[in-house]
């Protein structure tokens, strides 16, 4: 009935178009401005940060949503400058993103959304950026995601792209979406930029819906180094050029599950290009009373920066691994504890550590591995994806303002 | 009426033996195994980590303290080996400590406290723990501080220890303690190790309430990685030798103000001696709805790898540090926003951040200094004291368990 068909070919589902130019706002010889247009009025969904200090484009982006979540046309990103704790002028400037896409490819300025990435607590050149916005029109084209994905980009080191052609009883379906990192990478309800479209013809509520669900287990449950950032957003806009997807049919479940392997692999991107990591890990804890028990004792592993040394360092410290579940707040008895790197068993109850050192380095040594904590008979479970923690990751930030 | 006066001449108080040996538990060619004697029966007070992770000497100490608040007559510790998540071998090994340290001075097991610090995860080595001591008799002596406090040390990079002696109008008393950091520091409802000793004549339930206070500002409010240990603990002997002091009495206030200054100076030489630390950094949140927010925030920021490295680095990125507080859970505008460095303002409502680099960056350029952020007009405040992040963080916690 159904079949999903990865791939990464890049182009656009029908319905829209992108493009890309250097305005050199921060950076220079490279793109670090994007548009994302749609033929017609789409469908739109989007998360935002729950940062307090919440960047100017995400409160201009959530009253455009608002009033256009039935006929958005546009959205326009800008790298290298986060346009954050700018102020009433930096609202005005975002306004002026707005308005100036909105005259470039004849939209009304609430149908556009606005995003930017990059330095906190400075003001936008605008004159470079209006001048790029006006160089835009040319670039446009439909066959290909790199070029936008590379203009989103700041500390990243390769572009973050995905697309799926999922084939449901009501006819095909194309999923794309663009993601960037890679420092203040611990979303909160929200994510950091992840652009996504479709060309499903779906209601905005359903898509909000199922946006909502894959985000809690994709962009929401990665961390490189668990500072929210201010300008967190993923969007989804849907063209309508495709299948009609119904909330009663169960092509939404397939939508909803390619949404999230959509998500999951642009999450899983986002991790694995962190600041300064060499590895990508999967914490899972399991046997937990809840699952917000499992989240919390996950989360905490996952962030806390003995382990993330001790796992760069590539050794088996697992006394790290349970103090760190120990102090998150989740409850259990440290004598039924369990733990696993990938399938081999470091820790068996009551407190019993028996395994091959050589073994365990063997996995340690790996890009990408598993740790496992079961810490009871509980039904609780989940999984957060984090990094290691390297002497790169001081170094990017200790000079990444000047 | 009272005089305080601060000292580092490291004498123990009256009624206080302390030895140290070199036991070869991990470290060589150093001590690494202390014991604090009492002449006679003491009262005492601890906090003990809330970890789940719990390590064996810390359930033991709690057993004896309950057991003896009022007759304590020693504590012993040993550096290299937590003796954490060792199960039930673990918990007999502790026992067999205090059991020998009881026949070695002629006590009563349950007199005596015990504790460990260092790796996580394997058995003490018993036979060297019990030679050592069998052997710490003869270097028991009143006249300094200084051995006990290198013999608990672990990555700390040197021994940490103050005196007090203050003049109450009931009579004149001494306070001295030992402390040791330096990883694994996040302090929750209880500490790192400290032990403080006092010749005061004080009831266990006033010494109880002295210490909790003094610990909530002191040692519950500093951060080096936010890791809490399965090992903290912070106790308080009183030897009687002293003068009296009582719950109605002035001199109860002036006591627990000299504790207090105790312990905060021993708190930030954990923070200054932190793993890779090369900044003590004073956060203070002032105008916060009430004190729990004020401490969220300044946790957050304290904790912010962000924060952390681009403080190392020099750079008066104040984006990163108001972007801490935005996540932190704390409500405020962030119209109202104000921030210092020292008394440099950096950024003044709405969002104006208008100041000099150059000045910004010869504070910045300071080996501590304080980082103070207004979030509005309420009354809550709170101080936090951090340290930068810097390679040598990495580099130390990559490789400290082998």
């Amino acid at each position: 009935m159904a079949s999903a068909s990865d791939g990464s070919n890049g182009f656009w589902p029908q319905g829209f178009l992108a493009g890309a130019v250097s305005a050199n706002i921060k950076y220079s010889n490279r793109n670090d401005l994007m548009a994302l247009v749609t033929d017609e009025p789409a469908t739109a969904a989007a998360l935002f940060t729950l940062n307090r200090c919440v960047a100017a484009p995400i409160t201009l982006s959530q009253r455009h949503l608002q009033h256009s979540s039935s006929s958005i046309r546009a959205l326009v990103c800008n790298s290298g400058n986060a346009n954050a704790a700018t102020g009433t002028q930096g609202l005005d400037d975002a306004r002026a993103m707005a308005e100036a896409v909105a005259r470039e490819f004849s939209l009304k300025p609430e149908e556009v959304l606005v995003a930017s990435t990059g330095v906190i607590g400075q003001l936008l050149p605008m004159e470079k950026v209006l001048d790029g916005i006006s160089s835009l029109a040319p670039t446009m084209q439909r066959h290909s995601v790199l070029d936008a994905a590379s203009a989103i980009m700041t500390t990243d080191t390769f572009p973050k792209f995905y697309t799926i052609e999922l084939q449901l009883s009501a006819g095909s379906v194309r999923l794309s979406g663009i993601a960037k990192g890679s420092g203040m990478i611990c979303p909160n309800m929200a994510t950091m930029l992840a652009f996504l479209a479709t060309d499903a013809t779906i209601e905005p509520a359903l898509l909000h819906i199922a946006l909502e669900r894959a985000n809690r287990k994709s962009f929401n449950a990665i961390t490189v180094d668990g500072d929210t950032s201010t300008n967190d957003m993923v969007s989804i806009f849907a063209s309508g050029k495709g299948a009609k997807i119904t909330g009663e049919s169960p092509d939404f479940i397939l939508f909803c599950d390619a949404l999230d392997a959509l998500m999951t692999f642009l999450a899983k991107l986002i991790v694995i290009d962190g600041e300064g990591a060499t590895k990508l890990l999967e914490i899972t804890v399991t046997g937990a009373a809840d699952h917000r028990d499992a989240e919390l004792a996950a989360r905490t592993i996952a962030q806390s920066s003995l382990v993330k040394t001790a796992l760069h360092g590539e050794d088996a410290n697992w006394g790290r691994i349970i103090a760190a579940a120990g102090r998150s707040g989740a409850v259990f008895n440290q004598e039924e504890l369990e733990l696993y790197f990938n399938d081999l068993r470091i820790l068996q109850p009551p407190l019993v550590a028996d395994f091959s050192e050589e073994a365990a380095s063997e996995i340690l040594a790996k890009d990408a591995f598993t740790i496992t904590l079961r810490l009871g008979n509980g039904p609780g479970e989940a999984t957060i994806w984090s990094c290691d923690l390297s002497k790169e990751y001081i170094e990017i930030n200790g000079s990444y303002r000047s």
